[in-house]
């Protein structure tokens, strides 16, 4: 299954509300920066307010992803993450340092707009 | 399957990117409903731009959901229908009347924006 991507104004907004499997999570890497290629956004907002449990693979794909988005010249923040998501991530040793997060999507779409005028 | 409702200040945003079978199609009607229910949002896009193909069961639960959400106090406007949807909506003699349509999600908003101030 593919995680919808919608696109408003100069934004994407991608709301993951499955658990992320490998394969999903792989597929939603290619379709956003195909996405991103295609609109040319400056920016995208990635909610994780539905997801429950992160793994270090897939902490890893979401890193990467939001470093792959950087060099195609698009800005993402990840927004929502769960106290019990953060906790785990910490205990695993997984700082996503350089990823910028917000606590909801509509703080996620403040803060891009403010990197991106800043 | 279930469909990602967003929430977005007073709006709840819905990017359909899947062929909707009647199964989604009830499981996203109640979905919404409950979400609608519980944020109290003011209005709702969705968004049917990757649907390719809608038969006459989806056509009559998404006007349903449309009406079920007026009912709970909630504008709901449908955008991105594709060419050959609106051929196929017409041939099956469904004109969804009654239901707000809009090109895509901006104007959908726009379009919900206004008719809720005026």
């Amino acid at each position: 299954m593919r995680i919808p991507i919608l696109k408003l104004h100069d934004y994407l907004l991608i709301s993951i509300q499955v658990e992320l499997d490998d394969q999903t999570a792989i597929q939603f890497q290619q379709d956003l920066l195909e996405k991103i290629h295609e609109t040319g956004v400056k920016g995208a907002v990635i909610d994780l307010t539905s997801v429950d449990m992160i793994d270090s693979y897939i902490a890893k794909i979401l890193g990467d992803v939001v470093k792959m988005s950087s060099l195609l010249g698009t800005k993402v923040v990840l927004t929502g993450i769960r106290p019990a998501v953060a906790i785990t991530l910490i205990d695993l040793g997984i700082t996503l340092k350089d990823v910028p997060t917000a606590l909801d999507l509509e703080k996620g779409l403040e803060k891009l707009q403010q990197e991106l005028e800043g």
